[in-house]
């Protein structure tokens, strides 16, 4: 079996990751104990703003959810790949909490989360799938419509 | 000390393990690292449809909510028994989070979520004492009024 | 390098431990498993009673939750203490998770949730330096304006 590079799939996707998250004073983009990676919560910014701002069901779209969603995965990624020194010390995805900043009424949470979910798998194939838990909340940090939660699995 | 057999201990108690979730594309309903098993966000479904729908303080009453989340777990507990084989592969529940799907002003979800917790000491006995986190969110996927997410340490 | 004590830390710092939470019926305050520590959700109870009820944004300010944030880790610490024998087999806080009770267009639930995150790094130092997810719910248990969730790798 060949081994497959990551960083050349998110390529070949099209896809480039953005620069990781700056350490902030009171928390750390991940902590790695033993085998596994907790990354921080990510929102979906591009560069220092928001992608998109608002909630499901009022703001924004599902389409623009679903993006949303993909764009936070890739700053975790980003994350994984900075902690971890290369995407390829990758073993498994094996926790994604999807939030949804939600409307009343809005219940469409899983397609939403779905943008993050079909990256992972685009990118690490089999090793990309993942345990998965999505909510619906009220507010997220700056207003953005998805957070996502993360913890990998390392070599 | 007599081996205590959690299936059968189900049984006597007049529950039925339903079939475990189908996989879906994006995601598994668990995936193991080491001794831990994350099991993927679980509703309250019984055979293709929510038990209850709608929120806790509005449509759905403490005793619905109490059975619901009830029934979450035993769905969570179909997803461990398919993936390890069996549920006396079990040897702890370490984590439920318990998210509730509230109304402004409702703020009994630890009640709510007891319907789950009280299942799994039935079940598992000290084995089944478990850490746990409960909070009041603003929707659910498909509008279900709970969901359940669980971590067990297997033998 | 000389050893630090994290308790006489926290007692320079002006801080003193409470009694941790007393065992409920349904659940335990922390479960071990391996080097990870999982505690339960902490609200930001003085004695028996919250320090602040209410939604931030509107019942509970900024300054207020920020201080609700700080009260709920010291519970959350005073369960690592009783469940590890003392604050010194802390190895490291490896995630924090803060759900904050917002109300519709508060979007500052990350400089609330810094009043848990700056008290870990007044305690622990690098040690203290952990993952973090920051979301915003509807409500949470009893009416508490802040939750918070937390992991931490022993000795």
């Amino acid at each position: 079996m060949a081994k497959v590079d990551y960083e050349d799939r998110l390529k070949a996707l099209g896809y480039s990751l953005p620069e990781p998250p700056k350490p902030v004073a009171s928390y750390v983009p991940s902590v790695k104990v033993g085998k596994l990676l907790f990354v921080s919560g990510v929102l979906p910014i591009v560069g220092d703003r928001l992608l998109y701002a608002g909630k499901l069901g009022k703001e924004v779209t599902l389409e623009q959810g679903y993006e949303a969603a993909k764009v936070a995965a890739l700053n975790a990624l980003s994350v994984v790949k900075a902690s971890l020194g290369g995407l390829g010390r990758v073993r498994r995805v094996v926790r994604l909490v999807g939030y949804v900043a939600s409307s009343d009424g809005f219940r469409d949470q899983a397609r939403v989360i779905n943008g993050a979910s079909d990256l992972l798998l685009q990118v690490f194939g089999e090793n990309g799938k993942h345990s998965r838990v999505t909510v619906g909340v009220t507010e997220l940090p700056m207003g953005a419509p998805v957070e996502i939660e993360m913890i990998v699995q390392t070599k």
